[in-house]
Formats: C-alpha cells, structure tokens, sequence
C-alpha cells in the first residue's frame, strides 16, 4: 500500500480506512434520537474528555457548528470549528441546564454524493432549568444538518436558526406565591435570552473572537514555544504559504491568508500574543 | 400444508406466517421513538381509522394497556384490551391535547424466551394542552412494556403507573397577568387530573364497566341481531361451552365464564341489551 492512511494499524476507527459508503441502516433523524440518548447519560462528573467523546461520536473532523438568532440589539450568527464544538454542549450544563435533548418535527431528508442533510423546519431545543426555580425551556427553530453519508454518519454541520423561545414554570409555584408581588415580578422574568443562557453566550462570543487564534495555542501546545515566538512562526509560515503555495491545496490558501471578517482579523494582531493565549486559555479550559 | 393460516394468500400480514423469530435490528426503545414520530403525523383529519391502523402498528393482537395512579379519593387502576386501545390513544387529543410524546430515561431491557421486556422508571409522558391556554403537562411515571420478539416488535402489555406529574405555563402569560388576580387565579388551577384528562378519565372508566359486554357488540355488528337476540345467542354459546368446553383451549374456558370482577359481571346482566348497547355505542363511536 503506497498510502499509509489506508494501513489499518495506522489509522483511527474514525479516519476513512474503516469507512463504507453504504447507506446507513436507519434514517439520519435516528441519530438526534442517539444523540440525545448519549445526553441522557451526562452526569455531574462528566469532564471535557466525556464532551470529547461526545463531540467525537456525532461531529466530523472538520465539523461547524452555526447558531443564528435574533437579540435586543439586532441578529446574531455565530459559527464555531470542530475543536469548541464539545465546550460549546458543555457550557449549556455549566450555564444551569440539567437536561438538554433536541425535538424534531416533519424533518425532510435529502441524499446528495458524500452527504445526506436533514432539515427541520420545527425543531425545538429543550432544557430543563433547576435554578432559581424549575423551568423548561422550548427553543424552537430550523435545524438543518449535513451528515457524512457512511458508516459513522457524523455531522459536518449543524445550523440551528432560531425563530422564538418559550420558558414554562410550574403552575403549582404560581399557586403557590399568587399573594407576593415580588415573587411573582421575579417569577415572571426570563432566565435566558432566545433561549441561551448567558454562559452559553459568553462562550459563543469569546469563540467568534478567539477562533482564529487557536494556530497559536496548539503551536504553544505543541513545540512549547513562547506566546510571542508562537506568533513569530505562525506568521513565517504564513507568509511562506503566501509566497509558495503548497500543492493540491490551493482552496485552503485564501482561507487562511484573508479571514473572512476583516475586523476580527486586525482585532488579533493587535492583540499581544500574552493576551491571545490568555483568551484561548479561557475558552479552553473556562 | 395442512393449516390454512400459515397460506400466505389467506394470512393477513400481522399473522404468524410472516414473523421470523430474529431479532429486531434496534433496541426495543426504538419502538417508542417510532411511536412518537407516528404521534407526530396526526391531524385534526385523523379518524378511527387512522388509530386503528396505529395500534396495529404498535400494539399486539391481544395486547392490554394498564393505567395506574393515584387520585384524591384513593389508587386507580384501569386495564383496558386490545380493541379499546385506538380509542384510548385518540381520547387523549379528543380531550384538547394537540401534541403527545414520551421520553424514555435510563430505561433497562431483558429477553425472555418469547418477549422483551423494557422497564422505564423515569418516563415521562408529555401532553401540550392549547385551551384556554397554552400548557405543557408532564406526567411521570414507571412504564414497563413488554414486547413480542419478533419483526413486527409490537406491545403486548403496556402498564404505566403514575407518580407525579407538573402543568407548566409560559412565564410570559404570567407576566402579562400580573396585576390581575382574578387571572392569576385561573392561571394557578390545574388543567388535568395526574396528567390526564377528564376525557380520558371517563373513557377509562367506561371501558372497564363495558369491556365485559364487547362479545354482544360484535355479535349485533356481524349478524345484525336485535340486541335482546344478542344476549340470548351469546349465553346460550356460553352455557354450551360450559358444558362441552372446545378441545384444546381449557384455558379460554375459565375466563370467559367467571369475570375476574365479579362485580361487573353482575352488572352487565343486571341492564338491559339495550343499555349494554348503547354503552358500547358511547365507548366506541363518542
């Protein structure tokens, strides 16, 4: 064998050597119902390595993750690589949640080549709040997914558009408190907002900041290098990239030369690269 | 062949014939994740036999569902049979529900020789109520359904016993109503009783004193008799099987002549045909 990818002693169970392209036993839909089984087993012990695995058994390598709704100061739209995708179902937990699982309604499914894309127009997020009182969340909205189309049937993207939220508290707490204002001012205000807590939010927005720093931290990772020689290397590299293009990959060029939002991209190197890694720390590690 | 019914020109395709004694490609679960989906497809159009064709999806020939829980004056248990089952199900939207699902937690399997079994201590049944205003009821319990282990993988006997269960409503309609005690008022009642609604209730009580009378049902639908005629045929084939029990099936013998409730019994041939029937008629058209 001339590729050593293709030498099973080498390869993960997830690379494309175990891969058969036939066609998966059931419907992609199935695997939502697999996903939130797996959410079912999360427990208060559960570390980064579980939200690893998670992330590892429904999201490809190169997966994207897009959450796009609507806040009091005009629409949002996030999208998060591969690498924050585990944080990203994590942060709902540690934002208060205690149970998360995804509803999906009249879901429409499409083969292409290498993928199948399931989408729900009535997909409704639920989750179930314990703090300060019992509350369950309805977030509902388009999810449409883009799945590999093998074995694995692993998402490649997720795209969740939200359209409006619903938090539902027990009527028995109302009975309970009908005769306190105050109770049933504090009762009456939302915990979330488009049915993200501000946890998840924060984490969205830092994501969306740090992301295209992350070269930087798995340099630092790596070759043990100082945040200002990690810089150094990282922008060698890429001018050599700039000026000799590798072959085969000319599609990667553009990408990595000219960020798609400019701003974000004169924000990091005005940024000392002490302040990138401490802002990549937190997005890593909270 | 020698008995006609294993002909598959003559065998309907939920009959023996066409049942491998395999095991079922996904776990029994899966089943109820099917159901919901089916749930999910209902319309305001769907009619008698629309849920004919769903307990036929889903539930054995002689399959039994059993209802237990708790209300203000002491434990009900109802146990309803196989031809009651469409109409259970049907009630339950009939009473104002417009969205049914079950979510099954941490649920355990065994295999028996025959069936399997799939016991569920944290199920939660999940109504959405629209009148007089949006509600979420969830109704929690221990489920344990047995299966047929068999292709077909229908219900044999589902039993779910109620331990409690929470009415939730939009905290924006108590923000609305704040200022309005009259409203809160309403807003604080409780729109079911242990999830379920009085629709459902009646129906439950109803089958358990007309399920006895179902032979007399059937006997005015196929040979079209005057229901006094339908009493007298239907004793007197008891009377006759009493005395020259058919070979082969001791077992239906005891059943069929002693209602386990005696109660019932007496009731039934305490009213007249008349009353049996239009009982009947109640239960099984509304």
């Amino acid at each position: 064998m001339s590729n050593p990818t293709h030498d099973p002693f080498y390869s993960s169970p997830f690379g494309p050597f175990y891969r058969r392209h036939s066609p998966y036993m059931v419907q992609p839909e199935y695997r939502i119902y697999e996903m939130n089984k797996r959410l079912q087993t999360r427990t208060e012990e559960s570390d980064s390595l579980w939200w690893d695995a998670f992330a590892t058994e429904f999201f490809e390598e190169d997966a994207t993750l897009t959450l796009s709704f609507c806040l009091e100061d005009g629409p949002k739209r996030y999208t998060i690589g591969r690498t924050l995708i585990p944080r990203y179902f994590s942060t709902v937990f540690e934002g208060g949640v205690t149970e998360l699982h995804y509803i999906l309604k009249h879901s429409k499914e499409s083969f292409h080549n290498s993928c199948i894309t399931l989408d729900c127009d009535q997909c409704t997020m639920v989750t179930q709040h314990g703090k300060p009182m019992f509350t369950k969340v309805c977030t509902e909205g388009r999810l449409i997914l883009e799945f590999a189309f093998d074995d694995l049937m692993r998402i490649k993207t997720w795209h969740f558009t939200i359209r409006q939220y619903r938090e539902l508290i027990p009527r028995s707490i109302l009975a309970m408190h009908a005769q306190d204002p105050q109770v049933l001012e504090q009762l009456s205000k939302n915990i979330t907002r488009m049915g993200l807590t501000n946890f998840t939010l924060n984490y969205l927005r830092l994501c969306v900041i740090l992301e295209p720093m992350q070269e930087l931290m798995s340099r630092h990772k790596t070759y043990n290098l100082s945040p200002r020689d990690c810089l150094k290397t990282c922008l060698f590299q890429k001018w050599q990239r700039m000026v000799a293009p590798p072959a085969g990959h000319p599609q990667n060029f553009k990408t990595e030369i000219f960020p798609t939002n400019h701003k974000k991209g004169i924000f990091i190197f005005s940024l000392t690269p002490c302040h990138c890694l401490l802002g990549l720390y937190t997005v890593y590690y909270g």
